[in-house]
């Protein structure tokens, strides 16, 4: 019997990461069509990765009955409307983050992946971090206890440029959205509360495209845990990507990942690196992971970990985020 | 020429420890006379220590012409009504935090000791840890660059009686009050902004005595910083004391103090020391230092290194807090 | 143009472990064939992978015009044979470590490779780790100073069978060859005086079987340096590979890597992760840029990284350790 | 009853430390003469310290009734000789180290010690220190199992100037004489074998005086541990003083103590603390403790915790470590 059959849509960064992850770690599956808007991107990643097709035209994918699943790793603004289309097609999807900067959409998407009755998993590749996921299983022995606050910490090494953040759905659904999957992932309860403290203190340009590049967002959930994360644009030592979480019995803390473990002394001090650069670096692990189990989930009929309702959730807080910041005060879900 | 002598108002903990600060650290500095409500605390203090005289009323303190300086280290009550007295008797005055809980008996104390001239310096102790003024240090240097967010954890390692609670004023003018004058001391600005996430989580008689066991804190600075402070009653590992502060060119945090540095690795992981035990062997030289620059202030009139201001602002934030939480809203100062 | 075809002789864990390397990470490369003497295990792992051609008979490799490189993985008392055949067959040749435990028979194959104008490289994968790697930098950018002592620390979690104790050629050319590759990477210089201490302390059977599992030693090279080396058949808490070097301006070292970052602090202390528990968790990405230095000095004729005085220079010390334990006195080399 | 009476004998810095411990921290104990053949030097220090003879005659100390314990603090070459004067004249003894560094000579004041039935403890501190301490007490515990491998590093700052090298002793009886004391503190065993790799690295002036200044000391102890000590006279980065631990079921290892520990991340990297600068800094603690349980044992009749074998047995392995040094091999005790 033959691999099974998967289309990529989408050959930006993020999909030649998913193509990869699965050449080389998932041999049970074979990339058969890359589409992508810019034909040369696509044909040229396609030779070089040994893949059959590609093409300009993601229906094609869609339209191929040998294809099985298909990633949707398109910009942003494409993926409901894609993802809609493939359930209707009957194939599994992977759909990167944020499924759509509209609740609407996003609500459209998992209606008809429901009707469809397909596979839907969403790219929140963190909750695959080997530090992560260490945080969870320590929480899931109850060595922490009841959950009382969970701090999460998460900073870019350079701001986007203006241009991206105008068209980005501003920093809480950009950036922040990984920050509400993990407060979530880790808390396993719901946000009921949102106050966000924001400000722009690393660019002017993305203040004047209507944005903020600094802030705190305090959440709370509805099992009593207080969530606070902080994010900024820029981080002058690198990304900065770091949870605690705080309970009853005790807490549970990851550093940043670093290149080496290396460490200089000499008469002008104790010297040692700074964290791996930005999200390649650091999560490369993870974007494998989240592929082996959304393969696993299609091909043994298993549960996806990252399912369409965490899709839609994060959507939700940042919207409720975004209204904190105008409004300034409490938003209630 | 003798020694220059001063009287302690109050021998409970804080009282004996200042006491041994001067005795062992401070030879320049007699303490001439000891006093409490209890008569036989104070009377044995005196005998352990040599101190000559001990008394119950603080007022032959105040009354004595011998004396020139006097450390506050009644109940909180008494602070402010004794610290006008002591003025009024010009005397130089070591005040314990918080000043009041009253934000009008502070302002009083303070105008009596415009008036009297004399030195007034406020316990606000953590200012002199070696890691907190490390921390200042470096940020007078301008190598984290402009801030823009500052995290304070402040943890203690049990929660005290309920019958405490019920007159301490609340957690935020008896615990968090330390960490305000921290942000204040670190960010070098003053708050314009409160709002605070808080609950009852470690002990339900806490929260029937009125008050709150847990919560984070959101203080927004003048000069742009966002500031977060996250509290608890109890920490199960033990007293929790960090800050971080993050900037335009970097950041700069400080870890737990521990007993030792001992690792240990074994077939079941790698085990350290918890942070030390709570404030008394966590803060213990910055007693002493805090004691020595009041003495030299006063011996060799310098300005004191945390003023009245610095006494009231906090009680200001405190207020604050309090409301923010009974009304769930953001509170302008 | 085709790919390079290469062959791996040897389909143990070490030669998957190089076909891995190959088939993900260096796609000008195409592995042709595979042997051992086992067929069944060559040939499976030759299906699971989509290697073309799998033999039980080494020489169809050596023999096959298409093939221009060959990996020795085989076991250990062949590794010298077959790369004298081979470099008498004209290939380029990556041999496993150690190329001999004879230094006779490691000096034969130096001089066919000289005759044959072939590359070899010797398998000290430890050259390439992301942490020794770094130490290497560091020393290399002069702010270590002059050397002055290096300590290397390295334990393996588990003792090896009895069994194979007997033919590993004992600790020092099975085990701590990888050490003295270290030091000698590290340094820069050669050994001219062996001390060992050592004793069987883990298993009695090692001592029956005429070896030790415990050892010191020290290593003075011609540059002045001294070098001590610790090793142990058994780490309870796993496998332990560290380095300091220390010098005129200050001192390198680096930890071991670990699962995760993550830290548990409860009432009972603070935890963490353990090593990562042995040599394929630890080294993986060290074989894959090992194979991709080989290759790139084959494809592109570059100098190998480690060269077969590399190979032989090991040899020397171990086997001069081995006398100093039967001696017991310092052993000049 | 009054307190219990002591003379000091040296009035320099080592002398200084043990006053200000005892004034500072042992109520029970009042020093009553200091001694130093400096008469003005004592004179000062008695005056600053309220002390209430000074002499430049340590015989007045010795034969005053009134005083039950001396504190030998004055240069190496007079130990000895002043050890047995005290012992004859009925007094305890606390013994700054090293004894003396003729082994006869120690064994003299051993005699002399047991014949007037008198308490004789050795100055070495560093086994009060929290860190070591704390190891000892984990092994004792049996979590680190039998003791393997136990490596001591003992690095000073700066060198002392050739003048002070000359009558010195050499370094392994100058300095290593701490890390031999410390070896056996830990491994509660005997050293059997000694074995030296030394050179002069640091400053030729050292090697002119007939010393060295860099050293890796191998000691084989009776119970089968192997320790490795290194030893230089100049760490650019501070004073690092470590020790790890190794044994069957685990190891145990301290770090340097740092004046904070606040951690700076930039764009340039991670930086943090240098190991705390010199011995008062790193050790001023266990001088305190040191004196508190001399006292104890004088007081209370209770065994001292570093006993006159405990002074002569350092020495020995001091002695052997420069043979092996001049001859070049191992030398048994």
């Amino acid at each position: 019997m033959g691999k099974m059959k998967v289309g990529i849509i989408g050959a930006g960064r993020i999909g030649k990461v998913h193509s990869q992850s699965i050449m080389n770690h998932i041999p049970e599956v074979e990339i058969k069509t890359i589409s992508d808007v810019y034909i040369d991107v696509a044909k040229e990643w396609a030779k070089k990765m040994d893949i059959k097709e590609a093409t300009s035209d993601y229906k094609e994918i869609l339209n191929d009955p040998e294809i099985d699943a298909v990633l949707i790793c398109s910009s942003t603004d494409t993926h409901a409307q894609i993802s809609v289309e493939a359930a209707q097609a009957g194939k599994h999807i992977f759909c990167e983050k944020p499924v759509d900067l509209s609740v609407e959409k996003v609500e459209a998407v998992l209606e008809a992946v429901k009707e469809a009755g397909v596979k839907f998993q969403v790219g929140f590749n963190r909750r695959f971090d080997h530090n992560f996921r260490k945080v969870k299983e320590i929480i899931d022995t109850g060595k922490v206890g009841d959950l009382h606050i969970v701090k999460i910490t998460s900073r870019d090494p350079a701001p986007p440029p203006a241009e991206y953040v105008k068209v980005s759905g501003g920093m809480f659904l950009d950036m922040t959205i990984h920050d509400f999957d993990m407060a979530r992932f880790l808390i396993g309860s719901e946000v009921e509360q949102v106050f966000v403290s924001a400000a722009v203190r690393v660019d002017p340009a993305i203040g004047e495209a209507g944005d903020v590049d600094t802030a705190v967002i305090n959440l709370k959930f509805t099992d009593g845990t207080i969530c606070v994360i902080d994010n900024s644009r820029k981080a002058a030592y690198g990304y900065d990507q770091r949870v605690e979480v705080f309970g009853s019995k005790g807490k549970v803390e990851v550093a940043n990942d670093t290149p080496s473990t290396a460490m200089l002394s000499t008469e002008e001090g104790v010297f040692s690196d700074k964290p791996k650069y930005f999200f390649l670096e650091r999560y490369m692990d993870s974007f494998v992971d989240e592929m082996k189990d959304f393969m696993d989930a299609v091909l043994n009929d298993k549960p996806v970990p990252v399912t369409g309702i965490d899709g839609l959730k994060p959507v939700l807080i940042g919207v409720a985020a975004k209204k904190s910041v105008e409004e300034g005060r409490t938003i209630k879900l």
